[in-house]
């Protein structure tokens, strides 16, 4: 295995190792031991790729986060705004790494870190979409694509908070349909609204979909995890300590 | 002071202070100790109004949920869902209790917390004016209360968590507007819609209009705060530890 394969492995093993433990324990409780054990890698392997627990933090919210882009551009933009919301859904019932993102983005004892940050992130992934589906036409006039971002980015980290502490996330695909169809119709012109695809089975297309287009290209990491800013230096150490 | 007004008096003394160490230092980290030492009431006395940790999480979440139903009642059933939101908006701007319930119900490190109660105390509150609602014909045929209910009471809870993550609160009142107005037309018939007043000065004359009501019925304790379940017994102890 090549030098940056094995680096680029080796920062997902500690990221996935690190969604696992604040899932668990809280960003608070949570320790850079605990991650270290949980991982198996060493102490030199993991201050290679990461300086703190904060910025491990930062690596897992901006893994779920990155997620979001990664929906195949469709030609009706509201459609992948669509999709991004029922892939989201789809994966908070699936991966560790999603919810440990949302939950640190959520996890008001975490107050060392910038969790405006997760929030924003998302916000303006969906700000460029609707801009996008206003500029083709498919936005009733009076919306903001601003304002709807973070009013469908906050309401839908609500709606999970809700599926989360009440069934476990096993009722997220209902709230989800409630949440598009009690916002939609105020924000997409009728006709293009008929058009769309809203059932849950999308979210889950929609990530076979990202999965096959990623072992197309042979990306390494499971989840198409890039490597970091020190992805200049890839040389990692092995046994440093 | 009437010996149930003392216990009143204290069990608020008691919840303020649970409000302000759960606020600050999160439900796992908080303890009894610290919650005594903030409250300055004995041991005794705090054991006599609750049992635990957990039982003083429940009593300042059931006082920030209490707050809901305390909207005096409105001929229009929309309007007193818009009111509901809209005092919530002020009262998490104005009211530690308020803000301290609602962070407790979103902690997912309270793992031992039934935190899904909170949520659903809101949702019960606000499916019964809804489905009042539906019966006076406000609402589109198409609503299920219960559905638009949880609705409403999750991408509240996201969007409040997203102000406080981002601006802490000062956005607020932006974002409930964003909420009522993507929301709102889907579930309220046009005629009834355009005769609800939405501005946020509504949160704070409604919070007035409370508070006139509390001081003419001249009841103890500063939010209406009643006696919990152990009231049948007034007389706390006032020396025991």
């Amino acid at each position: 295995m090549a030098k940056q394969d094995r680096a680029i492995r080796t920062r997902h093993t500690i990221l996935v190792a690190a969604a696992s433990v604040f899932e668990e324990r809280g960003y608070q409780a949570a320790t850079i031991t605990d991650i270290l054990t949980t991982a198996g890698v060493t102490k030199g392997a993991l201050y290679f790729h990461f300086q703190s627990k904060e910025d491990l933090a930062y690596g897992v919210m901006a893994a779920q986060g990155r997620h979001m882009g990664t929906v195949p551009p469709r030609t009706c933009k509201t459609q992948e705004v669509v999709d991004t919301v029922l892939l989201q859904t789809y994966r908070l019932q699936k991966d560790p790494m999603v919810r440990a993102g949302v939950r640190l983005a959520m996890d008001q004892q975490a107050t060392e870190l910038d969790r405006g940050t997760s929030f924003q992130e998302w916000s303006h992934g969906m700000t460029t979409l609707l801009t996008q589906a206003k500029q083709q036409g498919e936005l009733l006039p009076h919306i903001n694509p601003t304002d709807t971002a973070d009013l469908l980015v906050g309401a839908y980290a609500g709606i999970q908070a809700m599926s989360q502490a009440i069934t476990n996330y096993t009722d997220l695909d209902h709230r989800t349909t409630t949440l598009l169809t009690h916002t939609l119709p105020n924000i997409i012109h009728p006709p293009i609204l008929t058009t769309l695809n809203l059932t849950p089975q999308r979210g889950k297309d929609t990530y076979t979909e990202i999965q096959n287009n990623l072992n197309n290209t042979n990306e390494p990491g499971t989840d198409g995890e890039s490597i970091n800013r020190n992805s200049n230096n890839i040389s990692e150490p092995q046994t440093a300590n």
